[in-house]
C-alpha cells in the first residue's frame, strides 16, 4: 500500500487580498496615527480605525455613483489621508484603483485616461488647475472634489457628502487574482503603458516590504513616505504601514526640503522614502544649519528611484542619517532589490562598504533576477559582464493593460527591465544603464551612466547626459551633454583629460555639447531621446 | 464605452514554493552558517551553501530509493544540519518531509508510521534506540542511518552515502498547493492526527515569522531553536531563517539548561525559541551564576507552546534578556499569535505591561480569529467574556490527514483550537483554558487554568491540574490534584485558603487530591484524562 499525498490541507483558498490588511488596520491599529499636511499647511489627525470606517462609507458613496466591480476609479490626490481612504475603500469594494501623476504632462494624462477608461475621479481641490487641462479630453461621469475650502465647483462632488451620506458597507469576499490597482508607467520614450496590480500581488508585495531586511516595517514605526501615492504605490509602504500599524504622516503638496524636514522632526518620524533629488535638497538643508532639526528617531532613509551618488550616502553619514537603496519599476510594483550591507562587510574599509552601498541591491524575497547580454546568454555573476535585467516574481507584471508592450515580456515568463547591470558574485546588481541608452562602439558597451556620474563629479558640471550617436565606423559614438554651473567656462579638454583619468581612450565621448538646461521628464528622468533627435539630426 | 477590469495582469502563476527559499538561501546566503552540536557535543560548522548544495545530492539520492512525488519521507532526528538538508530537499523534490517526534510513546509512533504510510525513514544514530521500539510495526522499505561514528547496523543505508554518491538535481517546478510536510498533533486525548501543509501555507508562514513584529528575522541573526524541528516545523524557524540568510545553531539532543547556554553564549545567538519548561531551568542557572555567560548578543526568546508565568517574565527582564511570547498549534504551522507591548504601554506601570506580557498576543497578520461561546455566539472582544477560539488563515489547516477528525472544523470554513480565551479590546488573547478542561457550574465557567496558576503560586505546590467532576447539583464542580514540594504536610486549608483571596466561593474546589506526581505526556502536557479518570471513578 502505497500513501502518496499530492495536495496540502492547509486552507489554500484563503485568498490573499487587501482586505485582510484593511480589516487588520481597523481591528488591531485602530487608534494608530494618519497624520496629513494639508495644502494650507495645517496638519490633520485621524487614525486608522476612522480611515477605514470611512472607507467603508466611501465604498457606499462609490457604489452608489454606479462604480462596480472591476471599475477603475481615478484619483488625481497628493499624499493625504483621503488617498488612504482610496486604497483602502476601491479595492475591497472590488473596483481598481487608478492613481494619476498630476505632473505629467496633459497630453500624457489625456491619454492614460481615456487608455484606462475612467468615469469617476477624485481630485484634490489644490489640483483642480491640472484637471482642468484634460477635461475636455474625456467625459467622466462623476468628478469628485477633497475640498479643505468647502467650496465645490459647479457640476461636481463633494467628497465629504460621499463618505457622510452614506452608511458603512461588510467588504465582499474576492479572489487573489482579481485587479486590485493599477498605475502608467512613465518612460522616458513612448506612449505610457497600463500596469494592473492583483490583490495577491500587492499583498505578498506588501509582507515582503515589511521584512527586516527590505524596509523593515514595525508597528513602533512612523513613516513619512514622500514618494507619492500617486505613483508605484509609494513603493508599498501605505499598505506595508496598514499591515504592520505603523503610523504614516503624508506630507501633502509641500515637498521642498525645509517642510520635508520640519515634518520629519515635528512627527518624530523613524523612517522616510523618496528618490534622490529630494534628499539633495535635504542635505543642503541639514549641511547648513545642521542642528536646526531634532532627527534622533529617524533611523533610515529608503532611496530609489534613480542611482545613489557615493556623496549622498556620505553626506547623510556625516548627520548620522542612514541611506538604504533600493530599486524597483512600476511594474515591479515597485519593490525588486535593497542593498543593506552584509554582516561580512561591517569591519571592511570604509571604500568597501560605499562601493557596496552605492550599489542597487539583492533581490528581494520572491523575486527572481537574471540579465542577458546582447546574444541572449545568461551573464556571469562576476561583477565585470553586463546585460539586460530580466525579472520574475508573484508581484511583477506578466503584460502591459490593453496587451501593449508585449516585447517587454521574455517568452519564458520574464519581465525585461531594460536596465543594463552587473551582478556581482553575491548576487548584487549595480544598474550600469538603461539598455536604450548604452553605447555600442565597435562591438563593445560603454556605460553612459559611467560617464555621466564621472563628468558629474567635476566641479564644472551641473549635470551631464550621455547618448549614442551613430558613427559610420565604430556603430556609434558616444556624445556628452553638459550644463556648466553659472559663471563656468565650457572647456572641452578639462573635462576629456577628467575623464580619461578612470576610462580608456575609446571609451571617451567624441563630442561634447553645451547646453544651459537638459531636458527631464515630469517624473525627473533625463528625456534622452529629446536629446538624440536634437544632436543625432545636427551635423 | 465602459472598461471593467476584473483580473490583474501580475505574474499570479508564480507559485509559492519552498523551492524559493531553498533557492534563495544557495544564491544569496551561501557562505551563512549552520552550526549543528552533535550528540557528542562536537561542534560542526557548515554553511547554506553546503547544505543546500547536498541537499541536491540528497534528493537525487532519495529518488533512487524510489521516493516519488508525494512520498512521505520520515525522519528521526535532532535539530541539526542533515534535518536542514531534509527540509530542504524532501519539500523541494515534490516529496512530503515527515518529521517524528522521538519522545512519543512506541505505540503512538507506531501508529502514525502506519498512517502516514511512511517507507522510507532517516534516523539519527543516537535515536537507534527509539527506532527499535517501532521497528516491528512497520515494514520500512529503506532505513537511513545519519551515523557520526561510522557505523551502519546492517540492513540499514548510510545517509552520507546517500549524499555522496549522487550527482545534484535542479529542482522540479511544482504548483504552490503542492503537499510540502506533515507533523501529527500530540493531543492529550485521542489518536494523533496528520496536518498536511502546502507549499504555499509554508512559504507564506514563513514570510510571516520574519516580519519585525513577529519573530523579526534577519539576515544579521543567529538563530537557536531550542524548539525541535521534528514537532510543527520548528515553528517555522529553519524555512524564516533560510529565507533571510539569519545562522543557524541546531543544538542536537543536549537540551538541558547549562547546555543550552554554552552554546547561546559561544555563538553569539541573537534569538532563541523554545517551551517555558526549557527557559525555567535556564533561569536557574543564570539566577546562580548570572556572570558565567555572555549572552549580550541574546535580543530576544521567543517563548510559546504553554503559557508564560509573570515570574518567568521578571526573571529573565532580571538579567535583561526580553521574553516574547507567541501562540500556536500544530494546525496553525504554528505561528497563531504573538504578544509584543504596543507602543502607548511603554509609558504605562510595570504590573500592566506584565498583565499585557502574560497574554498570547495579537492574532498574526493573514490569521483571523474570532470565539464563539458554548451557545455559538461571538464573543464580545471585553476582556471579560469567554469562548473557544476559532482561526482561519493561508496556513491554518482545513483538515486532517484522511478526514479524521473533522469536528475541529465548522462548516464555515474555521479551525476549532479547542483552547478558550478571553480577548481584550485590542484583540490581545489570553487563553484561560482547554475547552475540555473548563468546569461549567451551574452554567458559569471556572477556568482550570486561573486555579492552577493560582495554586503553583503557593510556595507548597509543585505541580497543581485541576480537572471538572460531574456534580447533580451543578453539573460539574472543580477538584484539584496537587503535588507538593518534598517535606511538606498537605493542607487543604491552607490552599482554600490562598485560593480565596482571588476566587468567588463558588469557584474554589470541592476537593483536593495530593499526588506525589501528576503525570504528564510525552510533549510534556498535564494528563488530565487520566486524572480524570482516575478521580470520577472514585467515590
Amino acid at each position: 500500500m502505497t500513501g502518496q499525498i499530492l495536495n496540502g490541507n492547509s486552507m489554500d483558498d484563503y485568498p490573499l487580498t487587501l482586505t485582510s490588511i484593511v480589516d487588520r488596520a481597523e481591528r488591531f491599529h485602530a487608534n494608530r496615527g494618519v497624520i496629513s499636511r494639508r495644502p494650507s499647511g495645517d496638519v490633520n489627525r485621524t487614525t486608522y480605525g476612522e480611515v477605514a470606517g470611512r472607507a467603508r462609507r466611501l465604498a457606499h458613496g462609490l457604489a452608489a455613483l454606479g462604480v462596480r466591480d472591476g471599475d477603475p476609479v481615478a484619483t488625481m490626490l497628493w499624499n493625504q489621508s483621503e488617498h488612504l481612504e482610496l486604497y483602502f475603500a476601491v479595492p475591497a469594494m472590488g473596483a481598481v484603483l487608478h492613481t494619476l501623476n498630476p505632473r505629467l504632462f496633459p497630453e500624457e494624462l489625456s491619454y492614460i485616461v481615456n487608455d484606462a477608461q475612467d468615469n469617476v475621479i477624485i481630485v484634490d481641490e489644490s489640483l483642480l488647475p491640472v484637471f482642468e487641462t484634460i477635461r475636455d479630453s474625456r467625459e467622466f461621469a462623476h468628478v469628485v472634489v477633497v475640498s479643505h475650502t468647502g467650496d465645490i465647483p459647479a457640476g461636481m462632488l463633494d467628497y465629504e457628502s460621499l463618505v457622510a451620506n452614506n452608511e458603512p458597507i461588510e467588504w465582499p469576499v474576492l479572489g487573489e487574482g482579481r485587479a486590485a490597482a493599477m498605475c502608467y508607467t512613465s518612460g522616458t520614450t513612448g506612449r505610457p503603458k497600463g500596469v494592473v496590480y492583483s490583490h495577491r500581488a500587492l499583498v505578498l508585495h506588501s509582507l515582503v516590504v515589511a521584512l527586516p531586511d527590505q524596509f523593515a516595517v514595525s508597528a513602533r514605526d512612523t513613516i513619512l513616505p514622500v514618494v507619492p501615492m500617486f505613483h508605484a504605490n509609494a513603493w508599498g509602504l501605505p499598505y506595508a504601514a496598514a499591515l504592520a500599524g505603523a503610523q504614516l504622516v503624508l506630507p501633502g503638496p509641500q515637498l521642498d526640503s525645509e517642510s520635508v524636514l520640519d515634518l520629519l522632526a515635528a512627527e518624530h518620524v523613524t523612517m522616510t522614502a523618496g528618490v534622490p533629488t529630494v534628499w539633495m535638497g535635504v542635505l543642503s538643508s541639514l549641511d547648513a544649519e545642521p542642528d536646526r532639526w531634532d532627527l534622533s528617531a529617524l533611523n533610515r532613509l529608503i532611496v530609489g528611484g534613480a542611482a545613489v551618488p557615493r556623496s549622498m550616502l556620505e553626506g547623510f553619514d556625516r548627520h548620522e542619517l542612514s541611506i538604504v537603496q533600493a530599486w524597483g519599476m512600476t511594474e515591479t510594483a515597485p519593490l525588486g532589490s535593497v542593498c543593506r550591507v552584509p554582516e561580512d562587510l561591517d569591519q571592511a574599509s570604509n571604500s568597501d562598504r560605499y562601493n557596496y552601498r552605492i550599489r542597487q541591491g539583492v533581490a528581494s524575497p520572491l523575486v527572481d533576477i537574471r540579465a542577458r547580454d546582447d546574444e541572449g546568454n545568461l551573464i556571469a555573476w562576476d561583477d565585470t559582464a553586463m546585460g539586460e535585467l530580466e525579472v520574475r516574481g508573484p508581484w511583477v507584471a506578466a503584460s502591459y493593460h490593453h496587451g501593449q508592450g508585449a516585447a517587454s515580456f521574455t517568452a519564458d515568463g520574464w519581465f525585461s527591465t531594460g536596465d543594463v547591470v552587473r551582478i556581482d558574485p553575491r548576487g548584487c546588481i549595480r544598474i550600469c544603464d538603461r539598455s536604450k541608452d548604452l553605447v555600442k562602439s565597435g562591438g563593445e558597451w560603454i556605460s553612459s551612466v559611467d560617464l555621466e556620474n564621472q563628468l558629474v563629479a567635476h566641479p564644472d558640471v551641473a549635470q551631464a547626459a550621455v547618448i549614442a550617436v551613430p558613427d559610420d565606423r565604430w556603430g556609434e559614438r558616444p556624445l556628452a551633454v553638459v550644463s556648466l554651473h553659472p559663471d563656468v567656462d565650457p572647456s572641452v579638454d578639462k573635462l576629456r583629460d577628467h575623464l580619461a583619468q578612470d576610462f580608456a581612450k575609446w571609451q571617451l565621448p567624441d563630442r561634447f555639447e553645451f547646453v544651459s538646461e537638459i531636458p527631464s521628464t515630469a517624473t525627473g528622468k533625463v528625456k534622452k531621446s529629446e536629446l538624440r533627435k536634437r544632436f543625432t539630426t545636427e551635423p
